[in-house]
């Protein structure tokens, strides 16, 4: 059966990054996938062309589409947009509401070949390997009533962190499952001594864990967490948090490799459906100069080729190609360091798909 | 005119480091400091006594007094305890609500004598000095409505995120106040892509901008700022941010240091009364055996001198008794290094105390 993989290269870097990313599925169907590749606009470039950033064209192709490569999305040149509900981040989160992607994958993996680029102690950092599941379709991102308004003589701002028991629980699911295939640690993260929304959450957790007897269950509070994975990252392996505290503590993980250009996330539906990207944005100074690290895109579509095509064979022959440029000394901008061979985003590229 | 004090020992090692701290106090007293210093219960310890985390008792004689000095609250003593209005946790939060201390400074100071300490290269942290300003008696902590109920069959739980612009605009001067008497660069971190709240955070920050011509305003995401304070925390001066956001980023920023047994913190309200508590929590494991940093208590002490009593000298000389114990290699258990005098908790206080 033919799978179909919709591209949505979006803004800045997205489509230098895609492009690699792009060749290297290219490769794949060489290899056997049997998948057709098609392309559409999301974020600011659809804005420019169609005064949205998720058209209707492109969300009918992201329902039936069996896996989504999103490059990135945003930039200064749409920040003067008025109307939120048209700047690029919209066209994101629609498409994670619209298709139901609300279990977030974050590895934040260190490369061995990389653990310079840590601003960490090569101690603390060396073989780091978390995965942060966060919840992406519910809390405040999409709590309502949300918005701006004139109360007693002045404006006031709100928005409502909510989540429920069965959105706990499905989140909850795919963490304890995740934990399961890993080291069967979870660490739950909340604020359940001030928010009872996250009372809520950690009763759920509770209750999960008499399901999965072999997975052990931590709770943690989100400020200790943020200073955890500062001290000793190592503590942890499986993290499931959600919507607003997984935005925070994955962003401050990845960075703790220092090499936010290498890690890809992926985002599923309960059908197994995915959007696959890389963690970092779109980064609208260095665009269009070839200067773009596409292996975290390039790992997306590994993480595609695991967790929603069923081709782990492929996964981890992508992941030893990228393996083998890194070995190579091949490094882009982001990660160059002395002795290494300064490369563009083509270059790399290439060198993935010759040591495909 | 005598000022009072008010002492919060509160729970976990709260007695011991506070009670090092009063020494110096009383120290105070007879270099010049016209003040008297009473002492009563929050937290888990009034919990037992009265049944409450806030007595009234407590709550009257912090209203009378000039500031107040607590050591820390909570424990896993109080963690089964059902009602959440009862946790020691709400004898902080109340003290806080009740007495207006919206304007909370976090300090993350890397000291040259502990530089070793943190788990960041020496070159991405030496030097390090950042000044977080969090809004403390609003936003999520605070808002209504809250709670958990039925709906639909299941259970929801539900948090309200909101600011007025009066709130935004006192805590936003500060903030300026702040970086006008340091080095005139000020952060404000939102979610301004996606939370409705933090665009009129933004936009009244943008407003308060104009008064400060001197004092140079930049906008940043919150996941980005958790990134940024891993990668490069000295582009920082002075952040602002809101409760919640300001919980998590100030612990992040507190543990870059690696030493957070050392860092102060102070929460005033607009008549410049304050409380004044270490950064560290109540670190129930190691309570009772003297084995408790005293130093962040005793920073503490100087930032209430400075900030409430108006007594600048008396601050710089408990500073500089502490960065004399520093040097002369005393350190408590967890600042302990190899080649220093490892001390107790009392140890360390007499040392402060010859060093006045
Ligand atoms: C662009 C933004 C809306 C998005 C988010 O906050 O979820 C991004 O930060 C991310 O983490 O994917
Ligand atoms: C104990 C807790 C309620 C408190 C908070 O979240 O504000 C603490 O973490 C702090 O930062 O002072």
């Amino acid at each position: 059966m033919t799978r179909r993989i919709l591209v949505l290269p979006g803004d800045g870097i997205g489509p230098e990054i895609t492009a690699q990313a792009v060749r290297v599925l290219e490769a794949c169907q060489k290899l056997g996938l049997d998948a057709e590749i098609e392309q559409s606009l999301v974020g600011g470039s659809a804005y420019d062309v169609h005064g949205v950033p998720l058209p209707d064209e492109t969300l009918d192709k992201a329902r039936n589409a069996d896996a989504i490569l999103l490059g990135a999305v945003g930039g200064p040149k749409w920040d003067r947009i008025e109307d939120l509900s048209k700047r690029p981040e919209k066209g994101l989160l629609g498409l994670r509401k619209e298709l139901g992607l609300f279990g977030n994958l974050r590895p934040a993996i260190l490369y061995p070949q990389l653990a310079d680029a840590s601003s960490l102690k090569p101690e603390i950092v060396s073989g780091l390997d978390i995965m942060i599941v966060r919840e992406l379709t519910g809390g405040i991102y999409f709590g309502q009533p949300r918005g701006i308004e004139e109360r007693d003589g002045q404006r006031v701002g709100f928005n409502t962190y909510v989540y429920s028991e069965s959105e706990i629980e499905r989140i909850g699911r795919v963490a304890f499952e995740m934990a399961r295939k890993r080291n069967k640690k979870l660490c739950s993260v909340d604020k359940a001594n001030v928010l009872e929304v996250t009372i809520l959450w950690r009763e759920v957790m509770d209750r999960l864990a008499a399901e999965y007897p072999d997975v052990e269950l931590s709770h943690m509070y989100v400020d200790n967490a943020a200073m955890q994975l500062v001290r000793a990252p190592k503590q942890f392996d499986v993290v499931v948090t959600g919507n607003m505290f997984g935005d925070i503590l994955s962003d401050a993980a990845a960075m703790l490799t220092g090499s936010i250009g290498m890690l890809p996330s992926a985002s599923l539906n309960e059908r197994g459906q995915g959007m696959y990207e890389p963690c970092h944005g779109s980064a609208p100074d260095i665009a269009g100069q070839n200067l773009a690290n596409p292996l975290a895109t390039i790992l997306s579509v590994a993480m595609m080729l695991r967790y929603s095509l069923n081709e782990p064979q492929l996964a981890e022959r992508i992941e030893a190609a990228v393996g083998k440029v890194l070995d190579d000394g091949l490094r882009t901008a982001d990660i160059a360091s002395e002795g290494k061979r300064r490369v563009s985003t083509v270059e790399m590229g290439d060198a993935v798909l010759a040591a495909l």
